[in-house]
């Protein structure tokens, strides 16, 4: 490890205090600046913060050596990877089985790969529905097995995990990326996993994040950007697009969008969506309900089924575009 | 409930669907606008929300009706509401039992009502040391029972609930602050509960996570301002000191800062603590190490106890010069 | 004008006040609300809002009426509106006759329909080259003549607009959006104008900043989205994409966007583009350089003419399968 | 000059490029890292940042040298330097010249150091009151030479500096910071100025745009926090207290703060001003108003003259118990 020190600012208190702590170090002058090597350990970087001739810490390794080296594989039956977009799609709340089971054969027929949907809801105020919770969660496994599309839901609390045993992948929402005890349980259960991005995330917290889920046993993990909190609100959330290129620098974990919730009205969606795949999304997910008003969350978002087939057209037509001139996503 | 309409924009659309929806509704004409009024439910805003003709939603009630009329006492010994700064103190991680002991044994010399202490830790990095988890409650317990400090202690995950018995004050932490499946059962123990906001939320979602909390039984909340995400990076987060005086128009409950976090390092805890102090705050809690070069985490930002005891006056100095011209708080 | 009044608030305080000012009000219930009627005046607004039983003015116009209202046409020598996607290009200064001889003759053949370059440059820093001002714009004006591009080109200051007669269209820069004494001459040329949103602006506060040129005799304006500023600094700014289709929901006027300068680095640049045009921008205005190693300003964002080339293709394929499917661009 | 280049990136490709460029250059090895040194000039920085190897570029002195070296003096008649706090106010728009008067007299009395007053204003919206201009500027010279107070007037065009040539401190408004071409001939009338910060400026830029001003003439510059642009919207801007300390870190330029413009609402005027005393601030400017509901701007942010003599004497008191402890302002 190397610490770079500010400008006209003379090594040795540092040197004597590093000393004080038994850690070896020298220095090499750099110009008008000095550089310190040193042999660090974990929790050394903070304590150097107090010193302010350190303007910097040059670490040995990358933060998340796990996502910076990841080169596996995504396995979910009948998307390909960089030929096809992948779809994940279904209500924000499940709400009911009937309703549940029609929408998730009419997504399979369209060619959705994934069917999404709510049991467990994180709500902002405590009197807003929070979700059916078991039933739901038996509904969809219903319906996993009834049609044979894969289910990604949404886990809330370390103590539902048993009930998810048979999800395929496992959901952490924006609010719980920075969860990190469920993070380490979730990880341990060696499921996929769908980890949206904190609204207050950096990227390189967002991909910590990830690395504590491969770390504990996650094989892959869909890294899903969803739009950060921002000053202006004509929008709910604000999509970072640029996230996307940025992240497929670091990692090659897949990078998808969940235009949703980042819209937070229907009419949005679709823009967003299509921008998504324009920035390189590799794929989308997407709330659909069959009957949006009678929806008891996110009722404004909700796309109906007719509107998901024109953005789901629609979207693969520029991802083909796109495709067409690429010989990879980014 | 009523919904006010975009200018000229006719209500005949929107009375229609909520009559098909089996919703009693009546036009009243407001110049170039209309008004609806109707007999809501719980999930009938969003919904709402998906007509564009519909500007603004006017419930027939605050979002957060217990925080708002919250009126109850706040019981720490040796602490009087309106006429003391309330001070919470402590390290970051609780790391040896010997040096616990003894800061607490200063700390409550000094005037300090709370011991703060981390077991377990939420930390960005996988890879960064965790807390010493069951064995630093236990020195807490002890550091409690011996020196006669009340203790308010982090809590991260709803399986460590039973460990947390004796603690006096349950902390949220900034990110665990929409971890609503924790806040309810935090909530169910009906013990007092020191909520941080989290750096991306506005202070209605931070009030309803108060509303979480005293709905499922919480006896008083203590809301900690601590720094939001912005743009400015040269602090760790900027406290937002406006929060205090607007959260204090909305309830009784006590609004304390945390300059640390907002801080992140030690040269700038002592200007942010004062800074609380004139915006009105009622406590501050303060991270303190006896050896912070030594700590396990957050070394950069944690006060020794001298650089405290110094903080510790001005701050109490401050406190009564704002006291002497006001008859309350705000 | 209406005023809608808190819950459970009293109107009386509120009509005293105005009709102490002379100012004709009437009072109507709304459930447990209070809506006023008033005859309204320039800086009414204001003034109410002291009054904290005041919620919300509810003004009896858009603030926007002519950004609203506008329906006139953009008038630009090879550009069809809705057919093809709007091409601004040029380099970030202009630095060197030849040079930008050659790259405009390039764009021309290619297809590009404005010639952009800058004269006079605000910069960051005093000691960062200021741009050739005068002579460079002499440049552009020969550029103009000789090749046949139409020029788009910032005006800085009030002081340079003598210089700018020729100029096809002025462009108003980010930082410049809330210059309103610069607006009101710029909109008195009666010129069509770029404007750029500001990163700290609203949709709304740049809307209206269009109002200002409109106004003052400008015949359109180009909108031009190029990022907000936020805590996420991976790219230099955060392209909102969602502004697209919002604002395209307020106004006929034309959206495109600046992927150059929300990106901050060349390999960011197309990602960009590509999502701006997935979100429905008509046009991209974008920094080339025929050797950006040498550019005395923006060099990192800068494409080389290979790498525009590139996205040339790549932006008009995807407008082109966006529009092989919607019949109005949003 | 110095690169720092990414871990385990050869410095060849840079090499070349560099002495492509006829500029020396030399590599040294740090560890896993190469730094290169080398002789730079104006625009080196930029030109680099397109080689994704450079991590980082040391520059061989700080951005901002004659902010970061002022030592000079601020004189204005009856405030010493760091045993009184500094107070400037006025109202936001002056309208009737017996009105102004009549409070400029009251202020003085009071201990009012400057009188503030604007003149030509910058407002959002064109259809806002825009100042009553030249009449406002003569209304307030006459203030000066009647009761002998100096005055600090926002500039918000070149072409009205002839106007301002006997105003003392000129202001630059938030708005304005970034406006550099501005800077430059408001520097050259060697006057002091007021620089306020922008709400999208980071410090970094904010002291930049303090190097324009000396760099052009100005003797002294006083900084003034008016709170930046976040999520978080219950004040209209987010006061960075933070930014004094920080601020005061970098430069002995004096460091205000703007309470009314960060609130937004009388209310909140005074809590943000303590506050900002708290933080270190060595100066107030507040806008005060004989009777705000009348005032034609900023009605709902003016305090009246007897809101603002309590706010003196709390925040005289403040500051007293803070330099009661210090010996120096941070």
């Amino acid at each position: 490890m190397w610490l770079l020190l500010r400008m006209d600012t003379p090594p040795d208190g540092i040197l004597k205090a590093l000393r004080s702590l038994a850690i070896e170090a020298q220095a090499h002058r750099l110009g008008n600046r000095w550089a310190i090597e040193l042999q660090g350990n974990g929790y050394l970087p903070e304590m150097l913060l107090r010193y302010e001739e350190v303007e910097r810490i040059l670490p040995d390794d990358t933060p998340y050596p796990l996502v910076q080296r990841w080169n596996g594989s995504v396995e979910l039956p009948s998307w390909k990877r960089r030929e096809k977009l992948l779809w994940i799609a279904g209500p924000c709340s499940v709400e009911n089985k009937a309703q549940l089971l029609s929408l998730a054969q009419d997504l399979k027929s369209l060619g959705v790969h994934v069917l999404r949907g709510g049991a467990f809801k994180a709500r902002t105020s405590p009197y807003s529905f929070q979700g059916l919770g078991e039933v739901a969660l038996e509904w969809l496994l219903e319906a996993r097995s009834l049609i044979g599309l894969p289910i990604c839901v949404e886990i809330l609390s370390e103590k539902h995990l048993p009930l998810y045993e048979q999800v395929d992948i496992l959901q952490i929402g924006a609010r719980n990326m920075d969860h990190y005890w469920l993070l380490k349980e979730v990880g341990s259960t060696q499921k996929p996993v769908l980890l949206k991005r904190n609204p207050q995330a950096t990227i390189e917290e967002w991909l910590l994040a990830a690395e504590y889920l491969l770390l504990h046993g996650s094989p892959w993990v869909l890294l899903c950007e969803r739009g950060i909190r921002t000053f202006e609100r004509s929008t709910r959330y604000m999509l970072d697009v640029g996230a996307i290129p940025v992240v497929q620098r670091q990692t090659l974990l897949p990078v998808i969008a969940d235009p949703s919730h980042a819209a937070g009205h229907w009419r949005y969606v679709e823009p967003l969506a299509l921008s998504a795949v324009g920035a390189g999304a590799e794929g989308l997910i997407v709330e659909v309900h069959p009957d949006p008003l009678q929806a008891q969350s996110d009722s404004a978002q909700q796309l109906t089924l007719d509107q998901f087939i024109l953005l789901y057209q629609r979207a693969n037509a520029l991802f083909s575009a796109r495709l067409g001139h690429l010989t990879q996503p980014v």
